[in-house]
Order: structure tokens, then sequence, then C-alpha cells
């Protein structure tokens, strides 16, 4: 999506070791006008496919997935973090470990809001090494659930989450793909 | 607001303690019509006052304030959580106590996207004892900048938060003010 493009060539800021910063309009503070282009862009991309619910992480999805499921017309749902190793009840639960905190934690949904006859749509705003995307595949796949696919605002496409999830066999449509990032320059996937 | 009152009564489950579980359409599982609808509501009830800014806090308040903004057509800025304590640059922060979880974390936005000719309309999907939202004061002033209000989904009327925000000269708007839970019903201000 050129907007997007455009966007993070214009305000994303470049650190040492592939670190991208987008915060100022899209996971600190928010350009929900950016985000409603984006959900009509996924909407189309996902036209004709059967989704019952749009699925996402706190907490940087969870505006990502509300603005699009406006298009889609469907709940959100979003798997919450846990440390703790008690989680009590009707509840489907996978392990996801964060290379960025260098830790294991715990994601989980309810039981009563995703059920086997759901069909999911991912959502999320980063891409990198695939940690929470996975994690999100596991926990739909527990339920008995179908992955209807995955749309990603900003994929790092050379870190490796996008090949992982393909070869998951779900369909990845991400709004803008960084091929690299070399010398401070973002460049991105044609 | 009567729509989401009649929403509480009719899915919002009680638990000892005074505790209202509302997570199949607000705080897990999210129903962004009945945000929308909010989100009209706050503008009407706010119109006509200077806000420049829509400011959460990480997680489930990310997704009252997006459906809002786009009603008030401004930015979304969510405070983040931190247990660590060293934060580095150009942050304000504040210390939040959590009757919860019992304990104290840090909540911090960056000085980058609060200054001090903001005007700040503070939004957050449940007010009870009011430590989250007064962080959110303390953190929007110690920037310099302005309280215009305080939007929230659902006031738990008997648990003082709202005395304090009141206290402390924020205008506070509660689409839906909790008066009593006993026996297990939900009774609303009139």
């Amino acid at each position: 999506m050129k907007l997007l493009e455009d966007r993070i060539l214009r305000d994303g800021r470049i650190y040492p070791g592939n670190i991208l910063k987008v915060d100022s309009f899209l996971n600190h503070q928010i350009d929900v006008s950016l985000l409603n282009e984006a959900g009509r862009e996924f909407y189309r991309l996902f036209d004709g496919t059967r989704i019952t619910k749009l699925l996402t992480i706190e907490a940087s999805g969870i505006s990502v997935a509300c603005i699009a499921a406006q298009y889609f017309n469907v709940p959100v749902l979003f798997a919450k973090k846990t440390h703790t190793k008690n989680i009590a009840g009707n509840v489907h639960t996978v392990s996801v470990e964060s290379f960025t905190h260098g830790r294991t934690y715990d994601i989980y949904v309810s039981g009563e809001f995703l059920c086997a006859d759901d069909s999911v749509l991912l959502i999320d705003d980063f891409l990198a090494k695939g940690n929470a995307l996975m994690g999100l595949i596991r926990l739909v796949r527990s339920a008995g659930a179908e992955v209807a696919g995955a749309g990603i605002m900003i994929e790092k496409g050379f870190q490796g989450g996008g090949e992982l999830v393909r070869a998951a066999g779900v369909r990845l449509e991400s709004l803008a793909v960084i091929e690299s990032m070399n010398e401070g320059r973002v460049q991105f996937k044609t």
C-alpha cells in the first residue's frame, strides 16, 4: 500500500539492529485515518474469504484489528499475554518466545469466543521473526478453527517470519514489505 | 447510554467481589459497532471542547479510543505500561498502583507526542478505583498539557474513582454508571 510505504519513508526511524520505529503513527501514537485505509485494503484483499472473526494480540495490534473490523463487520478478539502459568477455565493457550525481551510468555483466548466453526483472519501491526503470529496460528488451530489468512501492516521481509507463516499454509498479506534497511534506508519489496 | 446499559444487563456477568465481566463485547472480544455508538456519544458530549488528542492506556482502552478518534478526527496516544524502572529519553512517566494485581507499575508516553499545547481527552473502558485514570491525569499535567476531560465506557460508581477524578477538576463522562451490584444484579445510576 503506497500510502503506508510513503508514511514509513517520511516518519519511520531506523535504529541500529534493524529496528524500525513507527511510533509516531502506528504503535504508540496512532493515525486512525491511515488504519482506515489499511482496513479497507485488508477487506479488498480478503474479499470472498469466509471470515467470522478478526484475531490479534495485545497491545498494538488491537488498533489495527478494531478499525479493520468495521469493514469486515465481524467481532475482534485479542489474545492476552500472561506470565503466570495458571490460566484457569475454558481457554486456549500457547507459548510464544519473545526475541525482543528474551523470554517466553503465554497467550490465551477464552474458549467461549473461539470455536471450531470460526474462520479467523489474524491481524497485527508488525511481522518480523513471526513468533507472535505463529503463536496465533497455533492458538486458532488448537481450537479446531480455521485460519482464513493473516493481514499485517509492516512485514520485515528479511527476518524470516513471512516464510514461516506461508510454510504453515497461511495466506499472508502484508501492506508494506521491507526488503532491507541497509545504511539507514528502507527499501521495499517491489 | 441505554444501548450500553442494555448490553451490560444482557451479556455482563457478575462474580464475587463486585467483579463485572464484559469480556464478550468490551475487553477480550470486542463489538466494534457498540464502540462506534460510544465514540459518537463521546463526541456529542465533548462537542465544543478543544481536543487535540485522545489518550488511553494499554491494552483494552486502545479499542475504545481508536474508534472514538474517528469522530474527533485527532490522533490516539496510548500510555505504555512497564515494570522496568529505567525508561530512557524524552518521556513523561508516572507510577500507578494496581489493586487488581497488588503491585505498582510505571506508565509512560513519549515527550514527542504529548506537548504543553495539547488538550487531551482521556478514554478508557473501565473506571473503578481510578488508579489508572488518575495516573493519566498526572501524566498529562506533568507534560504541561491540559486535560480536556475523561470519557469512560463503564464506571463502577461505588468504588470511588469518579469522585477522585472530579476532585482533580476533570470533567468526567461515563456512558454507564453502575450504582450497585448486590445479589448479582447490576443497578445503574439514574
